[in-house]
């Protein structure tokens, strides 16, 4: 076991993977010591967070309005300065993709909550961890179950089976979806996140960026990754090999679980403030097959994926503002689809993007909608 | 990959297990070469194989019959013999611990599926293969569960979880267990076994039996074992890590898959005539907890193994004469653990046994239900 103080910076320390994986770090606090924090606009929990856990150097996209002795540097600067030895990059959308990438540029160990980021340069992201050696160690649970699961297999996984809540409407009628409210979009069965992934939980949008995010994190086919639909959220996913053996990672549903994993690995440490499974309890582990046409966002993010360049950062901005709008009361639940898909129909994607070109993609994709909102 | 061909010598190459070794062995033929077989009294089966695997050497402990260009030795000579890499023992009972020992001692890995041997003898076993750098592979199917979960992990499993069909009587009542037939005791719901192993399945000695067999197996205490009613046989066991990780693996019930992973380690090899998995038609994967009390024959095992000593031997021994009262109908199902329970009382145990110990035990167990029917 690896015993040396590990130097962490944490991006999006405000949000709620954020604010679990400070969560870990306080209760192995022998382990880390939190060197960088970037938040967004909330600066009150901002100044808190940097009080109690002084970085030496923090970053806010809000103009900061406290005192405190911490630098302030953009997350590039952050991300790679010399005394970080891992990033945890728990932004969310595209903020994340240039610090994380200079990260990898300073062959730093990146700890990824942030999907869109690979969902949108996956193959700029692969191809600089490998470049610069530097580990990309996935934060989701899902992929952290896939990881846990191909450790020490020397053999590339035959097939990957994602697992899925299902969301909160998983057996509504699309009459029934069309009624969806905001409240009850943000009420999902069993994990506790974040507004954005919730939603897209409960439009099974999430579960499309999950596919491509394990596509370039496991360098696997798209076609290779089934959905399974698994509503108590235990199995967080599975792996086939190539011998027909199938391995599984189970655990109470809890973010704080794979952040740990990730932030230890390859270490396991006891943490008495997770809660555990008990497996005494459990009587059974139930399955579906998965419905693609009832969630058109789906099925839209899984096509974006199998056509790759802009396409998944077309599908990715358009998403994050048609879920805006849906938190806003501005549309209804099944319209964050239609809306996503016709921006996808209007892209004129380029294959082998730049960063530059990602970005202009995610620029234009917002402009889209807003035009469109507009007529 | 590793691509030499192994030399392989099969103990109880004309049982189960036996036999399917070949089987793999036959699918995977540019990666083995059989060159030693042992059989027992199917000699008829014995000289089929020799003839079409063409063995250096071989041995029968009926006197061989038959004509062949093999050699003749014991199985302490076959397992030790210079030629050989890889040894599977899939003898039943105490026959198969003297060629292990010696197989150990020379260094060879094996591959092992006679569970008395680490039942009777796991001390010793362990300590010899520690000594000797020699690996032992688990081929029970739920053996090869845990290994393959804990494949690359550096910490020890908190916990395991042994899964159990339970066997085809775990909803009978007392009176109707009394009523059990051989037929009906010989018909598994999941497993394709042999006699032996199929009836100590339905009294879930077998089950015990395991859990002595991981204890020693994977240097975890018996109290950190668990079992857990799993009727559908598809997920072999579970490990719990200190974190609260939990893997599982999961496969079709075939005993050629823990079998192949045992001789094609550290690679995994598709093999197609391996019936596979569909997670697509797996609805529910269901548990239920272990009631200790309906099956005497579990409960002695497990109290046995906390005993240690000669008391595992002596369980093995009296269950072993047992069952064999059974299938000749001389008895009642629920004799069988009556029989064990008598002769475990009586039993005067060592602790730490030499191997005569553990052999002189074993007789003396035999003896003491001989004496006892004869009353």
């Amino acid at each position: 076991m690896d015993n040396s103080i590990k130097k962490i910076a944490v991006l999006g320390s405000t949000g709620s993977v954020g604010q679990q994986t400070l969560d870990v770090i306080c209760a192995l606090d022998t382990r880390f010591r939190v060197i960088g924090l970037a938040g967004g606009n909330n600066l009150r929990l901002l100044e808190r967070q940097i009080k109690e856990f002084g970085p030496e150097m923090f970053y806010s996209s809000a103009k900061p309005d406290f005192d405190c002795s911490s630098k302030f540097l953009s997350m590039e600067e952050i991300t790679s300065h010399p005394d970080v030895d891992l990033v945890v990059v728990a932004t969310s959308g595209k903020e994340g993709l240039n610090p994380t990438l200079a990260a990898l540029r300073a062959s730093k160990t990146v700890a990824l909550a942030n999907k869109e980021i690979l969902v949108m340069a996956g193959e700029i992201i692969t191809r600089e961890a490998s470049l610069h050696q530097a580990q990309i160690r996935p934060i989701d649970s899902e992929h952290s179950a896939i990881w846990q699961c191909l450790r020490g297999e020397e053999s590339k996984p035959q097939k990957i089976f994602l697992t899925a809540s299902g969301g909160p409407f998983y057996h509504y009628s699309r009459p029934q979806l069309n009624e969806v409210t905001v409240k009850q979009a943000l009420a999902h069965p069993t994990w506790k996140m974040g507004k954005k992934i919730t939603i897209d939980s409960a439009t099974l949008m999430n579960k499309g960026l999950e596919v491509i995010e394990a596509h370039w994190l496991f360098d696997i086919p798209m076609d290779s990754i089934e959905i399974l639909i698994h509503p108590q959220s235990i199995i967080h996913s599975m792996v086939e090999f190539v011998d027909g053996s199938v391995k599984a990672q189970l655990s109470f549903p809890d973010m704080r679980l794979p952040i740990q994993y990730a932030l230890c690995y390859p270490d396991r440490l006891s943490n008495l403030e997770l809660p555990r499974l008990d497996m005494n309890k459990i009587q059974s582990l139930k399955f579906e097959p998965i419905g693609l046409n009832k969630f058109p966002c789906l099925a839209l993010a899984l096509n974006a994926g199998r056509q790759g360049g802009t396409y998944p950062t077309a599908l990715c901005a358009a998403g994050e503002v048609a879920v805006e709008l849906f938190l806003n009361e501005d549309i209804s639940f099944t319209d964050i689809a239609t809306i996503v898909e016709e921006t996808l129909e209007q892209h004129q994607g380029i294959m082998q993007p730049s960063v530059e070109e990602i970005l202009a993609a995610d620029v234009w994709a917002r402009e889209c909608v807003r035009k469109r909102r507009a007529k």
